[in-house]
C-alpha cells in the first residue's frame, strides 16, 4: 500500500468533513441550540485531518489496492469522527452506540439504536440525516467532483460506487461524477419542494429528503414518517424511494432524450416488474388485515418500495404481517436495488447476469459446442463481469453465514437473527422481530454492534475494499 | 434428445425396480403379511418397463444431454412406481402423499408425511428404508455395475453422482462404480453387525442400517431411533452417519493403504473441523437444558452428525434449542456433506473452492498481475470447476428463493418456511418449527408436496438434470 498517498486521501476526506460540519452548526445556531459538540469534533478533525492531508506524497500513482484501501479507511475514519457529535452532546451515552449510528448513517442502512429520535436536538437530527445524504453517493466521489485531482481516480470510483462496473457517462471520470451528483441534487430538490407543498415543515421536509435520497431511511420520529399526517407526502416518499433505487445513469439518458436506452434497460424492467408483482401479492395477502383494497395497496406499495430500494422507511410493522408477505419482503431485501443507485443489496443487474449465466449453462448441456456468452441489453457481457457477479453472490452468502452466527450469539429468536442480518448486509435497516420496523438495535451487545457496523461497511462498499484490509500483504508492502 | 435411448434406459431402470421389489415381498411373506400391493406394482412395472427396455435403439450414442435427461426421467419414474405400494396397501390414502414419501426415500431426504410410521406393516417399512439405500448411491450407477453396457456411461455418472467432478478411481468407469458399491455395502455390513451386537432386533437393525447408509434418515418409529433404548447403538449410528457423509474415494485410498491422500484431503479436514467446532459450541449452548456435560455432548454430537451428513436422524427436538444452536444447525444444513458421499447439500468441497477463489480475488487486488489459480490438495483446480462451484451456489440460492415462496403460500411461520426449505433442498429432511424433527410434512397442501418433491429431485441430482427437463429444446430435438 502506498501509505502516504492513502493517508493523504483520508486526511482530505476528514478536511471535507470538517467543512461539512458547518451545516449542522448553522442549524443548531438557527434553532438556538448548543453547538459545542460539533465544535469539539471540528477541533479533532482539524488536528488530525489537516496534517494528514498536507502529507508530502512522492509517488502519486494510485493503484487498485491503494484506491480500495483509501476508500475503506476513509469510510471508517469519517464514521469514527462523525460519531463524535452524538457522543459529545451526551444524547447517545456510549461511544459504540454513537459509532453504530454514524456507520448506519453513512452506509445509508438506517438501522438505529435510538428508540425516540425525536428527543435529539435539531442540529443532531440534521447531522444524522446528512450522513445518509453524503453516504448515498459516496464521499470520495464527492471529493473528486470538488478537487482537481484526477489522474487515477477510476480506482476510487470502482471501489465506492455500486454495481458490477461503474459506467462512464462521459470520457472524463470527474465529469461523470459531477453529472451523477447533479442528478442526485436535482431529484432531491424536486422531492423537497413536493414535500413542502404537501404541508411538511421545511425542517421535516429537509430531513425526509436527505434520508430518502440516500435510501437511508432514518426516521426523525419513533412513529416514522406517518407522523406528518399527510397521505400525499407518504405517497411521494414511496415514489421517490423507488426512484432513488434506479441506476442514475438512466436519468442521464432521459435528460439526453435517449428514451430507447431507458426503455430497454433490463435491470429497470426487472426492478419495476418485481416491485409490481410484490405489491400485488402482498396487498392480496394483507387485505384481511386492512379492510379495504386501497389501504392494502397503500401499505403494500410503501413497504415494497422501502425494501426494494433498501431505504427501509416503513409505515407498517410488517413483523406482524402474514408469512407470505414477510417472505417476499425478505427476498426483496436479498435482491436489493439497481447498480449505480444509492441503494444497497445484491443489485438486480447481478441477479440478471446470474440468472442468464445459469440459463446459458443449461443450454450448454444441450449444445456442448455453444460459443454464446451472456448478453444484456443486446451486448455481450465480459466473462470477468459474469464471474464477478457469481462470486459476489457467494461472498454475500458467506458473509451472511458469518454475521448470522454473530447475531445468534445475542440469543434472539431465529427470525430476528436471519432477517436483521439480511437487513444489515443489504443496507436496508430494519428486519423483522425485535429488530423490526418498530424495534431498535439498542439491546444488542457492544461486540455485536461493532460487528454489525463492520457488516454495514462491508456491504456498502461491496465487500472487497473492507475484506482487503484483512490481508496482511496490504500492510506489509510500503509501495 | 435421443428419445429411444433415453426411454430404453428408463425401461431398464423400471425392470431393475421390478426385481428389487422381490425383497420387500419376501419380507412381507416372512412376517405373514399381505404382499398384494407389491405384486400389483410389479404388474405395472412389467407392463411398462419391459417393453420400454426392449425398444430397438439405432443410435447408441449417449451424449451429455441424453445422460442428464435419462437420469432425471429415471428418478421420476422409479419414484412414481415406488409410490404405488404405499398407495395400494391403503396405508397412505393419497397418491400425492405416497409420491412424496417415495421421492423423499429415493432422494435420501427423509422428510415424511407419516406421523406414526410404526403403524405400517413390516414389508412397507422395509421398502421405505430400501428406497433410501438405493437412492444413496444412485440407481443408474447401480444399473451400470450390473449390466455390461459401458460405452458413454460417464455422462450418467456425471449426472447422478454428487460433487463437482466424479473421480475415476480406476480407468474404467464401470469398475469405479463397482468399487464404490463394494465400499458402500462393506460399510453397511459393518454397521449392521454392530447394531445387532448392541441388541437391536435384526429387522430394526436392517432398517436403521439402510437409512443411515443412504444418509436418508427415515425413522421406523415416531419416537425416532431413541426407541431402541440402546445408548451404544445411538453412538454407533451417530458415527456411521458421519462416515457415510465422507467422500467414498477416500475409503478406497484407505483400502489401498494410501494414507497420505486420506490424511491430506482438505474437504475431510473441513468436514471434521466444522463438525468438531459445531459439537462443542452447541454442547456449551444446550448445557443448561441438559444438566450434564456428557448428556450435552451426546445430544449435540448426534444432531450435528445428522445434519452435516444430511441424514437427518434426530434424538432431540432441536426446534426447542437456543437460537445459537439452531443457527449453527441451519448453516450446517446449507453446507452439507462431502462430494462423492451419499449426502446432500452444497458439498463442502464447493465451499472450499468458493472460499479459496474469493481469497484469490482479494489477492488479485493486491497483485493485479497474479497468475495463480485456485489450488486444492496441492493441485490446480481447473477454471471450469471453480466457475461450476460458484454457479452451483448461485443456483442453490435462486432455488432457495423459489421454494421459500412456495412454502410461504402454505402460511406457516417464517422459521418453518426458511428452515424446511433449506432441509428439503439439502436433502436433510427435518427443518425447525412445525416441520421439525418431531413434525411431519403431512399438513402441507398437495401442490406444496409436489413442489417439494420436485425440490428434493432437483437437489439430489444437483440441479442441472432436472432443470434441463424444462428446456423446450430438449424435447424438440429428436436426435
Amino acid at each position: 500500500m502506498n501509505r502516504r498517498l492513502v493517508a493523504a486521501f483520508v486526511g482530505r476526506a476528514l478536511q471535507l468533513e470538517f467543512f461539512i460540519l458547518i451545516l449542522p452548526i448553522a442549524v443548531s445556531l438557527f434553532y438556538g441550540e448548543d453547538a459545542s459538540s460539533f465544535l469539539i469534533t471540528m477541533v479533532f478533525l482539524a488536528v488530525i485531518g489537516f496534517p494528514l492531508s498536507s502529507l508530502e506524497v512522492k509517488n502519486k500513482n494510485l493503484r487498485t489496492r491503494d484506491g480500495f484501501a483509501a476508500v475503506a479507511l476513509t469510510w471508517i475514519a469519517i464514521s469514527l469522527f462523525g460519531a463524535l457529535p452524538f457522543y459529545f452532546s451526551g444524547y447517545i451515552t456510549s461511544l459504540t452506540d454513537s459509532f453504530f449510528e454514524a456507520v448506519s448513517g453513512f452506509t445509508t442502512t438506517g438501522a438505529t439504536i435510538l428508540a425516540a429520535p425525536e428527543l435529539l436536538p435539531k442540529g443532531l437530527l440534521f447531522w444524522r440525516a446528512l450522513t445518509q445524504f453524503i453516504g448515498g453517493m459516496g464521499i470520495l466521489v464527492f471529493m473528486m467532483t470538488m478537487t482537481s485531482s484526477s489522474a487515477s481516480s477510476v480506482n476510487l470510483l470502482k471501489a465506492e460506487s455500486t454495481g458490477p462496473t461503474p459506467s462512464k457517462l462521459v470520457p472524463k471520470i470527474r465529469e461523470t461524477a459531477r453529472i451523477l451528483y447533479i442528478i442526485y441534487f436535482g431529484l432531491s430538490a424536486v422531492l423537497l419542494l413536493l414535500l413542502i407543498c404537501c404541508g411538511l415543515a421545511p425542517f421535516d421536509a429537509i430531513l425526509t429528503t436527505m434520508c430518502t435520497a440516500g435510501t437511508g431511511g432514518f426516521a426523525a420520529h419513533s412513529l416514522g414518517i406517518g407522523v406528518y399526517g399527510s397521505l400525499v407526502a407518504e405517497i411521494i416518499v414511496s415514489i421517490f424511494m423507488f426512484l432513488f433505487g434506479i441506476n442514475f445513469t438512466l436519468y442521464f439518458y432521459l435528460l439526453r432524450r435517449n428514451f430507447k436506452e431507458f426503455h430497454q434497460d433490463e435491470e429497470l424492467r426487472l426492478y419495476v416488474g418485481l416491485a409490481g408483482v410484490a405489491i400485488v401479492l402482498i396487498a392480496r395477502d394483507i387485505y384481511p388485515l386492512c379492510g379495504s383494497i386501497s389501504e392494502a395497496l397503500r401499505l403494500s406499495s410503501f413497504q415494497v418500495s422501502g425494501v426494494i430500494s433498501t431505504a427501509g422507511y416503513a409505515t407498517a410493522n410488517y413483523s406482524e404481517w402474514p408469512v407470505l408477505s414477510k417472505t417476499i419482503l425478505m427476498l426483496l431485501t436479498l435482491g436489493g436495488s439497481s447498480a449505480g443507485s444509492t441503494g444497497g443489496g445484491l443489485k438486480l443487474i447481478r441477479v440478471l447476469i446470474i440468472g442468464k449465466s445459469i440459463r446459458l449453462e443449461i443450454d450448454r448441456l444441450l449444445h456442448p459446442r455453444l460459443v454464446r456468452t451472456v448478453r444484456l441489453q443486446g451486448r455481450n457481457v465480459p466473462e470477468a463481469t459474469v464471474n464477478g457477479a457469481l462470486m459476489f453472490l457467494c461472498v454475500y452468502a458467506l458473509c451472511f453465514a458469518f454475521f448470522c452466527l454473530v447475531m445468534a450469539l445475542e440469543g434472539n429468536d431465529l427470525q430476528t437473527v436471519v432477517t436483521s442480518t439480511l437487513a444489515i448486509i443489504s443496507n436496508v435497516g430494519p428486519g423483522l422481530g425485535s429488530a423490526g420496523p418498530l424495534g431498535t438495535f439498542a439491546a444488542f451487545s457492544p461486540l455485536a454492534k461493532i460487528t454489525l457496523s463492520f457488516g454495514m461497511f462491508v456491504s456498502r462498499l461491496e465487500f472487497y475494499p473492507m475484506l482487503l484490509l484483512f490481508t496482511p500483504g496490504l500492510w506489509r508492502n510500503r509501495i
